[in-house]
């Protein structure tokens, strides 16, 4: 079954007449067509009844059927108006909507403002579960694409540390690695790459630049790849130099700790229970106030999906979901370190799709 | 006066308690704190007579602190539901909110559904409009930033354009274009850089591969850096070896088209008369069917901001407006052409920002 005919399901079970789906990630997730349209109108209605379309930019409808999308593709010239277009097509078709599902995590309320001017009768209702829960469990095709992206962020690791040297910046060292995988076959970054050396790995979200680094350092990669159109998300922490005994005992507690959860997963299990299990091990060593967010996130088209493991997520763990797990200590005067792998829940435990070593590497 | 300060005189003057910012580019513009928080909430509260808060994951507390921002930051956990915390410290000043002003063309509409249970009597108007024209002109500060990243994209066209050479692929060259900019100082991409070649350079939002270009290519670069926040967005086509008489006409009418709309700006020409311009061009040599897009856009914070630069937009422009110029040609069977610059509408003109030669430029 399609994407398409899985959500028209959706619609004939809850009696909805229409789905319109206008998130980027949603339409290459129901569509295969993959763009930033920015400000401009991208979208793929789904009817109950009736095959769909696509809504896009003008200029982008060869690429839309370049992608195999075998429905119609309706182009709005930047003069037009977008949403004029979208009921055109929907009347030439005799189709009325009286109730709609869309995307309450992500349309934005102009929007929505919009289309209760053109579908005056119409109620709106939630369409994000339904997609979410489709996303949430990834298909052996998706996972193809997630390990090979994992490969790629295990390879970027390796090339990080090979540049590791004496006096190289961390953007020195960011571009090495991206560079390196990019010429691999990543498709891009999923997300800004993070270099982080000495204390400036104490901040969760620090920012890469010209700190030279140094023997005595650790130094922190946090990135991932997209490929075809998948995420990937990593982070090691590696000492450059001896560390002192303090910076290993926290490098020690986050291993554990990510050990420990890690070892944890499997379907049944809740994903509060994941969070709860690094979390004591990072507290009982005393450390507790410097672990200051979520142990992970979900993880596939986007690099921040659902499910997200949080101490407060009572969802239990289900065959096919993927996500990080990533607990941090982040200690101002000591150090940071992070470690982060990306799981898949299997039927019976977890595959681990990240390989790249976790024991403390020293780099000399 | 402080963006803060401007806000509070709009709410004043409208009579409205309070405004709150949610998008990352305008909680930038208004606090200078810089982050993209994925789902997690962030935004600035601000207040006709209080002072105003920020609102961010615990995590980027310091972050926000860091940035200068002197008023209260008010940190979320994971595990906490945000809008509770925000909803305390508005509580805790004492304050009742009966009418919120927020941004309509980017608050989803699950959050606004968030905030009208949070803010039970409370209604919500448009923020938008007032935080546009703030934005739409931008202040000497601005353009200082705005020049620099403007010079960092004309730097790196000049790589790109060193880089070519027989055998070498799209993907090379734009990684060796990336690395140069990123050592003289750009933060990061404004968005996918393009380096395409051969007919492809005929999709306006094509996407680079591993083609190895040859003689007779034209090669598109469309690209921009990040300085300081600020975004530019250049994109120049040459020609690698001898181009066949058609591309020649093609090219020659793009730059004419081009160079004509640049000529036209100043104070009070309608932004749809720029478009008009050009497009008159292109449709006078024959190819109005191949140019499918408006001929710019605003830029600033955003890559893609007002003022939108279409054949319909009447709005007359002022002095401090930047925008791109960037007609194009594409057709499938001779070649797609097109040039950007970025422009600043000045007193009594225009300065051009980005300066690499617009003759065509042949590389043997």
């Amino acid at each position: 079954m399609t994407k398409v005919q899985e959500i028209q399901q959706f619609l004939k079970k809850n009696n909805v007449d229409a789905a319109f789906i206008t998130t980027p990630d949603n339409v290459f997730y129901v569509s295969g067509f993959q763009s930033d349209p920015h400000e401009r109108l991208l979208g793929v209605m789904i009817f109950k009844n009736a095959d769909p379309f696509i809504i896009c930019p003008k200029m982008e409808v060869p690429d839309v059927q370049a992608t195999g999308w075998t429905f119609d593709t309706v182009g709005h010239a930047d003069t037009d108006d977008a949403w004029e277009i979208v009921n055109n097509a929907i009347q030439s078709r005799g189709i009325s909507l009286n109730t709609i599902a869309i995307e309450k995590a992500h349309l934005t309320v102009e929007r929505l403002e919009r289309m209760e001017q053109l579908f005056e009768d119409a109620s709106f209702l939630r369409l994000d579960e339904q997609l979410n829960g489709m996303r949430n469990i990834k298909s052996e095709d998706e996972l193809v694409n997630l390990r090979k992206a994992a490969e790629l962020a295990d390879y970027a690791i390796e090339v990080g540390c090979n540049e590791i040297a004496e006096g190289k910046t961390e953007i020195e060292i960011l571009m090495a690695v991206e560079n390196a995988v990019k010429k691999k076959g990543a498709q891009k970054m999923s997300f800004d790459t993070m270099v982080l050396s000495g204390l400036k790995t104490a901040s969760p979200h620090g920012t890469p630049g010209d700190r030279k680094i140094q023997k005595g350092d650790f130094i922190l990669f946090d990135l991932g790849v997209v490929y075809n159109g998948y995420c990937s998300d990593i982070t090691r922490t590696v000492a450059f130099g001896e560390p002192t005994d303090k910076m290993r005992e926290v490098y020690e507690t986050v291993r554990k700790a990510e050990q420990t959860a890690v070892d944890m997963v499997k379907p049944g299990v809740l994903a509060k229970d994941i969070d709860k299990a690094a979390r004591d091990v990072i507290e009982d060593a005393g450390y507790g106030d410097y672990f200051t967010h979520r142990i992970g996130h979900g993880l596939g088209i986007s690099v921040h999906e659902y499910p997200s493991i949080t101490g407060t997520n009572e969802v239990p763990l289900e065959k096919g979901m993927v996500f990080t797990i990533e607990p941090g200590i982040y200690h101002p005067e000591i150090t940071g370190v992070r470690i982060e792998d990306d799981v898949v829940v299997t039927a019976t435990g977890v595959e681990v799709l990240t390989k790249f070593p976790k024991e403390l590497k020293i780099i000399h």
